[in-house]
C-alpha cells in the first residue's frame, strides 16, 4: 500500500496513460482487472462514443478505471457531464487549466488528477485542489511541455513544492525506471508508450509494430511553434520538422498538418503520412504483449530492482 | 566497492565532470581529495596552460584524477602527449572519434573513457577498447548528442549493449538521482552543473549565482543546426535562439555565435552577452558549496535514498 494505490484503491501504483487512438475501454479495463489503473482516452472520441466505452468499461471490469480528459476541445462541459452521469470514478485531466473543472469533479465524488510539466503548473494544480498530480517528462509521447525538463529533473523539483500523491511520466516502460522514478520522489507511474503496444490497445496494428521496432533516436520533438508533440520520425515528421527548422510560420505549420494527422497515423495505421505519437522509451519495448503481462513485468521488474539496490551504501 | 571505484582506485563512484572554464585544478584536486574523480576540463586550455594545471593538480592530490579531452580540437595531439608524459592516469574523451587516441592511451597505461549520447556511438566505443562509458543524457549542460535521449532512456538503452562500466551524466546533482541512475543499470555517476556552483570551480562568481538562482525550464537545448549546446536562458540565448527558430543558416548562427563566447560568459562573467552553459538540473542547485561538502551531500543523500527504499516491494 502506498499513496497512489491508497488514493484510486487499486493493487499496484502503475497508471496506463490516457492517449488518443490508443486507449479504449478494452485497454482501460484490462490495465484496471490486472490492479493497476486504466484511463480511457476522451481526447480523440466523441462524447457519445466517450458514453459507450465508459459503459462498456463499467461492464468489463468490477474495479476502478479513469478517463482522461484534454481540457482543449470544445466539447469538454459536454464530456465532463457524461463523466459525472456514467460515475465513472476517477478523472485525469491535462492540456489546460486545472481551476476550471476540479472543484465540480470533486463534488461529485470524483478523484481529480491534472497533469503538468513544470513547478508552476504543479502549484496552480494544488491550488486547484487536485488529489495527486503527474509530472510528465520531455521523454514523453504525444503533446509536452514548453521547457523540456526531463523525468529525472522534473520529478524531484515538482517534489520540492508538492505534498500530495505525485505520479511520473515519461521515459517509463520498465520496473527498474519505475523505480527510479519513485526513488527521485514519485509515488506512482503512469506509462503510455509500454500500453501502446499492447494486444488491447486500439492502435493499429501497424503503429504497435513500429513502436516495436522503433530503437534509440528514432522519436523527436516537434512542432515547437503550435504546441510541442513527440513523435516516431517518419515521412511526415521529415516533412513537418524540416519546415519547422526553416522558419516556417505557425500558420503553414497548421496547413501541412492538416486535420487528423494523429487518427491517420495511429488509428487507421498510415504509419508513413500519419502523425505517430509515442515517447523515447519506445526504443526499450521489443514485444507487444497481453496488459496483464505488461503489469506483470513491470511489478517483477521493480522487485528485482529493488532486490538488486537493496541495502546499496557508498 | 563497485565497477567504477574500482577501476579508477576511488572512494566513491562520482566523477566530476571535466568542463571548459569551470574545472582546473583546484576543482579537480578537491574532488579527488574528497574521494571522487576530479577531471580537469582540456577543452579551453592552451596546452601549456593544460600542462600547468596537471602539475599542479599533482602537487595539490595524491590520489587519482582525470583529463577530459574533447577530440575537436586542432591542438589535440599535442594535449595527448602532455597528458602522456606527465602520466596522467585517466583520460575522459568525448566530441570525436573514440577510435582514434584509445589504445594509443591505453599502450601507456591510461585508464581510457568515452563520451556517448547514443547505442551507436557507445557500440563503437566499446570497439575501440574503451574502459569505460559515460552516457550522458538531454538534460545535461553544455554540448550535446543530436537525439536528444534523455538519462531516463539512455541509461538502460546504453545497458542493454554494453557489459563494461558505465557512468550516467545527465541530470544528476543529488544523491537521490545517484541512486536513481544506478538502479536504471548504471555503475556509478558524473556530475557537471554540480560542481560548477563550487567554491573550487574556476567559473566566474557571477555565474556561479546564476546557477544557484536558476528554477525549472530555465536552461534550454540550442544552435541545433550547429552542434546542440544546452545553455541558461538570457539575453545572448534569446537572441540566437530566435534567429535558429527563424530559419537562420549556419553561417549567419556562427557568425553572431562568434568566438570565445562561452569564455565570456562562464569565464569573465558577462551574464548577458556570454555563453552560460548548465544542465537542466541548476534548478535543483541551490548554494555554492566547497567540494567536499558536494561530495559528502551526495553520498549522504544516496544513502538516505537506499535507506528509505530499502525492501520495498510493490
Amino acid at each position: 500500500m502506498n499513496k497512489i494505490t491508497t488514493l484510486f484503491n487499486i493493487r499496484y501504483p502503475i497508471i496506463q496513460g490516457g492517449m488518443i487512438w490508443c486507449s479504449g475501454w478494452e485497454l482501460a479495463a484490462a490495465v484496471s482487472n490486472a490492479g493497476g489503473l486504466g484511463l480511457i482516452g476522451a481526447g480523440s472520441m466523441y462524447p457519445e462514443t466517450l458514453k459507450e466505452h465508459i459503459k462498456k468499461c463499467k461492464a468489463a471490469t468490477g474495479k476502478p478505471f479513469g478517463v482522461n480528459v484534454p481540457l482543449l476541445y470544445p466539447q469538454t462541459d459536454e464530456i465532463i457531464k457524461i463523466i459525472i452521469d456514467e460515475k465513472v470514478p476517477v478523472v485525469f485531466t491535462s492540456a489546460g487549466n486545472p481551476a476550471k473543472y476540479t472543484a465540480f469533479l470533486k463534488d461529485h465524488g470524483i478523484t481529480v488528477v491534472h497533469v503538468i510539466a513544470n513547478k508552476k503548473f504543479a502549484l496552480k494544480a494544488i491550488d486547484a485542489g487536485v488529489d495527486a498530480l503527474v509530472a510528465e517528462g520531455f521523454e514523453a509521447g504525444g503533446h509536452n511541455g514548453f521547457e523540456e525538463t526531463t523525468t529525472m529533473v522534473l520529478i524531484p523539483s515538482v517534489r520540492e513544492v508538492c505534498d500530495i500523491p505525485l505520479i511520473a511520466a515519461g521515459g517509463i516502460a520498465t520496473g527498474a525506471a519505475m523505480y527510479a522514478a519513485m526513488a527521485l520522489g514519485a509515488d506512482g507511474v503512469q506509462t503510455g508508450s509500454r500500453f501502446v503496444a499492447s494486444e488491447e490497445a486500439s492502435a493499429h496494428i501497424n503503429f504497435k509494430k513500429k513502436v516495436v521496432e522503433a530503437g534509440d533516436g528514432d522519436t523527436y520533438l516537434t512542432l515547437k511553434k503550435l504546441v510541442p508533440v513527440r513523435l516516431l520520425k517518419n515521412e511526415f515528421f521529415r516533412q513537418i520538422h524540416e519546415l519547422e527548422m526553416s522558419g516556417a510560420s505557425r500558420e503553414k505549420l497548421a496547413e501541412v498538418l492538416g486535420r487528423a494527422r494523429a487518427k491517420k497515423g495511429m488509428f487507421e495505421g498510415d504509419t508513413k503520412e500519419g502523425e505517430l505519437e509515442i515517447g523515447q522509451v519506445a526504443g526499450l519495448i521489443h514485444e507487444i504483449l497481453p496488459a496483464e503481462k505488461i503489469i506483470e513485468n513491470l511489478v517483477r521488474e521493480f522487485n528485482e530492482t529493488s532486490e538488486r539496490m537493496s541495502g546499496m551504501k557508498i
